[in-house]
């Protein structure tokens, strides 16, 4: 397909409103006929993926180019061992090379493309992915972000090419969240001119460090200093050598391997203890602060803190491509999840067929809000990436705040929600989502669970999310100004609370479905949030100081944030309901829309607990759901076809995308079966 | 330890009221020092371990034969082939069968050890229970509860030694929930005396057979015929020869491996065709029906309906199993869980030491309601354990409708939230949960997901709770007696509905933890469940006929069967909680009884909808559960440690259960560090 008639039919269906009004509006009732309950008209799926995607090219690309390597489509669930994986992942990653793409050009100047890249990779191999941002995203991103131009002029092409596959060995064996904790000294000795990084103890042991069991040549070492010339700066990142271009171990540096693991065996995560090891003083990745010949420390930050929050600001990166890729998966297990349940037949009315089983509700409660959610996350994703691109160009540091908070929300959110839902999704398959082969592997959590705990823990990155809030909360109240994505708390804080009675009550699916309705409500629950805790928060620190008030808080914390992203992702939603010009897909997108937000209004007990929603109207929204559900299963098939994913990438034979060829045909000849 | 002294320590500990008492008394209120809210007493562990295990012989038998056999330790994560893997699992059968064991009696006469054994080993290798219920409940119990005393006689011996390995091929790849839809055949030829078993189509090849890719000799065939003499009967079983002794295919039979799976790769499951495959007459099982040399039928049982249902009611002893399995899953991920999570420290107050990560809120509230909720499952597996003994013993029919109800029903809640459950636990334990090596395996829901779909897909059995207690429901109008389990619901649809608005509104927290309210709650919940689904039943299926009626109202239908479980759950806690006479063990059983159910009624937003709970008592809970999960945080250690699994059977380096040794040395010895 011509980049030329993508970009027509992107004409046709994207609205020119600017992304402000496109929000605004979404708060105007939709026309009657967008809420009256009725069968979804079936869209053409070709302009829902046009709209969806905009760069349809790349993914045609990157596809076509596995289709002709069919022997490095293997499932890490068949039995390969961990080096069998690790070669395979690494062949793959050289065929792409090999095509003329060039990860860290994306990474360092397309980050649309790269952020896509991982995106698409993820469900060829999620070790792939992760082997792309260990090595492009962490070594190849914490040189040129945290080191200067002469880094970059060293080191850029040969990390490009894989020739120096390196690492970023920030996790110890003690301390992983709290970074501030990290205990790897490097020391400067003025005599020779050289950092000495050693490892105190074994706590302070690199662990899980990807690129390190195997490949690594250099790694970023993020310390603080123990004494010397960074005494009390804070936490700095060098680069040091792992091994020789022989693949020698440097003198100093021992490295085991950290073993299987519950899935991702397709990276090779090391343990890495330095004893003494001595790299030259221009290692030091000095973006942020340096040391001359004689060991005076300068930098253009001035707190240790700000130095702290930049050196940490520049991994936001890793976790906008985390959100990409699970994204990805759960577009993927949603496929054949979907698909599966659409043409699996089980038990029916006496003496007549049997019936779909995604035509039990129990079937569409499971898979239908998944849906809506999954459409969401992929409009809120394709906001933060935007947000991110802009940031990168504009450097305004409002946005820095913005990309970090919700890059950091984003990826909890994403990656806790798709690890839930791969695991119903291979329970909607029943015991043929279980098989490895040919590979329904997108239906196994093993690989993608670990998405939940590194590049930030999970509870870790919601609690920054909340304390970002918190302060441009408070400084709002100064005259500072707010960043888009939250500006909508200070005005509902100082907003109408509690609730008016006459809309608690309100059981109209016309009120219901109004966008007015659902953003207003979604958005009253984080203002209500944020308003309550920072009243908490103020009464606990008085008595017990922050630290410990901030934990009597952390549920509260917690609950904050999550509410908080899915507001961000609903507006998105909506905005996305008001770019799409065809009225057939955009009917879709708005029932996406509607459950996705009833869904949450339902199950939070915070509405309840508030009385913001009264009982009878809870009802009435629990009754929506049901019937959205059902209408949502109506178009579910083209949802997940709009996702486009190729049979030959996702190789679930239990999810084709023809429904002309028999789909057990496929899954008995790879058992085996003639047939 | 000593049997005897055993025996004395359960004496001492469990006070001798009668289980129907035990649970009326368990709605007493308790003395006002069990209620007030403080530091819970440091128990005696031991004291904790004697009184919830009666079994503790067989376990130091059991575990101690594998302290012998360290080889068999391995964990299916460390890159085992699935060949290697059945050939481990075939290993570690056979050592068990060498020291004496005789599965097929205990699965046939001594169930309680039966299922103990099953609970023991799913903390070896879970493959390995699944071997057990493949080889021992499934095609063992086919053959001596389906057949007559002429099959026992003839298979009993080689089953038991695991010389007649064999299956029970019931799932067909198109078939699984639906067995009545099974369309392999069997028909009579009257000139040979022979049945001819066959496979009509693609979609009735046997899928997902255990015992069938290598080692099954025969196989027990549930088959509806297509014509011949057994014509409208329904389904029955019959023993079909699947390989010669030297393991070359019998003449008719082909068999492909399912190939690798998500998980429980020691397992050969298979797929199975059979080409009019001729066995003798005497090979249909023959309790519930005959048939003789001139082809006539006969069976005791006067409708196709009842023997379908006797034959199939005979599966319950396989969901006994799993329940026992997926309790012993579930302790074993939470001992990890804790054990870290009460060791490891990430953060802290400024210049003070870092805090354990089980100090966090948001910790608490993830493993104490769990921890909870498994002392719960535990209790409520022995009393359906219990009285499943009772049902084989006594035959009585009210018995077999409850235990039928509760197998399908614990079976499914156990499973579904165990697998939740290992994931959260894993990802409690961050990065080092996702080791596999050494085995933090436990973690890992690989290979408990598939416990959701077999022996019964959850949904559906779901839904075979539901029924029954509603056939049970509209009996007990009729004057019919209702089983001991669900005799609350008809006391409790006639009762007070709606709620005293009084109660609805208290908050004190002596009547929130007293368990005359909690079990009220939780009885009401169902009981108004019941009644409301038995009334939209009858408007619907006038309307629209009993299928249609029944999933219009599915996820009512399921939301009753877990909430029947639940108050089944309570009111075994709290008997336990009445039956533990060690005060301290006590209080603590009393702490988790109550964080149980007032989570249970904190979430569950069908008490908001009936307005059963008002919002400021809905608050009065939130914070009473969070004191709980802070109390009950302060013996977390000591609640796992009386599971007492001993360290080389969990394997965990990471949950060790001694506090003197730094539990990282291990870890780091290991991955090949000299400490």
């Amino acid at each position: 397909m011509s980049a030329q008639r993508v970009a027509v039919l992107q004409r046709q269906l994207q609205a020119t409103i600017p992304a402000g009004e496109a929000s605004s509006s979404a708060l105007q009732p939709q026309p009657t006929s967008a809420i009256a309950l009725r069968q979804l008209p079936r869209f053409d799926v070709t302009l829902m993926e046009h709209f969806l995607d905009n760069q349809l090219a790349l993914k045609a690309e990157v596809y076509e180019l596995f289709r002709q390597h069919p022997e490095l489509l293997v499932a890490e669930e068949e039995g390969m061992t961990k080096e069998e994986h690790r070669e395979l992942v690494r062949k793959c990653l050289r065929v792409i090379l090999a095509a003329g793409f060039s990860p860290m050009s994306f990474f360092a100047r397309d980050h649309a493309k790269y952020f896509n890249l991982a995106e698409l990779l993820s469900l060829v191999d999620l070790s792939l992915t992760v082997k792309l941002g260990v090595q492009y995203s962490l070594w190849g991103g914490s040189v040129i972000n945290l080191g200067t131009e002469r880094h970059r002029r060293k080191y850029f092409d040969d990390i490009d090419r894989f020739r120096l596959p390196g690492c970023f060995a920030m996790t110890e064996l003690k301390h992983g969240s709290n970074v501030a904790g990290l205990q790897t000294e490097a020391i400067l000795d003025v005599h020779t001119d050289e950092w000495i990084v050693n490892t105190p103890d074994d706590g302070a042991i690199k662990w899980w460090i990807g690129n390190a069991a195997e490949d690594g040549k250099m790694a970023t070492v993020p310390s603080p200093d123990g004494s010397g010339a960074l005494d009390d700066h804070g936490v700095h990142a060098f680069i040091v050598p792992l091994r020789d271009d022989g693949g020698a171990l440097w003198p100093g540096v021992e490295i085991h391997d950290c073993g299987y693991k519950v899935g991702l065996n397709g990276i090779d995560n090391g343990a890495i203890r330095f004893t003494s090891v001595r790299v030259p003083r221009e290692n030091l990745l000095d973006r942020f602060a340096t040391v001359d010949r004689s060991g005076r420390y300068s930098s253009p930050m001035t707190s240790a803190t700000k130095r702290f929050a930049a050196t940490l600001g520049e991994l936001t990166g890793g976790r906008v491509g985390l959100t990409c890729a699970s994204v990805g998966v759960l577009k993927g297990a949603l496929t054949i999840a979907v698909r599966y349940s659409a043409q699996r037949q089980q038990f029916g009315p006496p003496d007549a067929p049997e019936v779909a089983v995604l035509d039990y509700p129990s079937q569409q409660m499971k898979l239908m809000p998944m849906l809506a959610t999954c459409y969401a996350l992929y409009f809120a994703k394709n906001k933060l990436v935007e947000k991110y691109c802009e940031m990168k160009r504009t450097k305004d540091e409002v946005l820095v705040a913005d990309v970090h908070t919700l890059s950091a929300g984003l990826k909890a959110y994403t990656t806790s929600y798709t690890n839930t839902a791969i695991g119903i999704c291979r329970e909607c398959c029943g015991g043929h989502g279980y098989a490895a082969r040919p590979a329904a592997s997108s239906l196994c959590t093993s690989s993608a669970d670990i998405f939940q705990t590194f590049e930030g823990d999970n509870t870790v990155l919601l609690q920054q999310v909340a304390a970002l809030l918190l302060k441009e909360y408070r400084d709002s109240f100064r005259g500072s100004p707010l960043a888009a994505t939250w500006s909508y708390l200070k005005v509902w804080a100082q907003d109408s609370l509690p609730a008016n009675p006459l809309v608690t009550h309100e059981t109209d699916v016309s009120h219901l479905r109004d966008p007015a309705f659902l953003v207003r409500a979604l958005r009253y629950r984080s203002a209500r949030l944020l308003h309550t805790l920072a009243a908490r928060l103020r009464k606990h620190s008085r008595r017990v100081g922050e630290f410990t008030a901030w934990n009597k808080c952390l549920l509260h914390v917690l609950a904050l944030s999550r509410a908080h992203i899915e507001s961000v992702m609903l507006v998105e939603m909506l905005a996305a309901v008001n770019a799409c010009v065809d009225p057939d897909c955009r009917r879709s997108l708005k029932a996406l829309a509607d459950l996705f937000a009833l869904d949450r209004i339902y199950t939070d007990i915070t509405f309840r607990n508030d009385d913001y929603i009264a009982p009878e109207k809870a009802k009435a929204i629990y009754r929506l759901i049901e019937a959205l559900c059902g209408e949502v299963r109506g178009v579910a098939v083209p949802l997940v076809d709009a996702f486009a994913i190729p049979d030959h990438i996702l190789r679930s034979p239990i999810g084709l995308s023809t429904t002309s060829v028999d789909p057990y045909s496929e899954y008995l000849a790879a058992a085996g079966f003639d047939s």
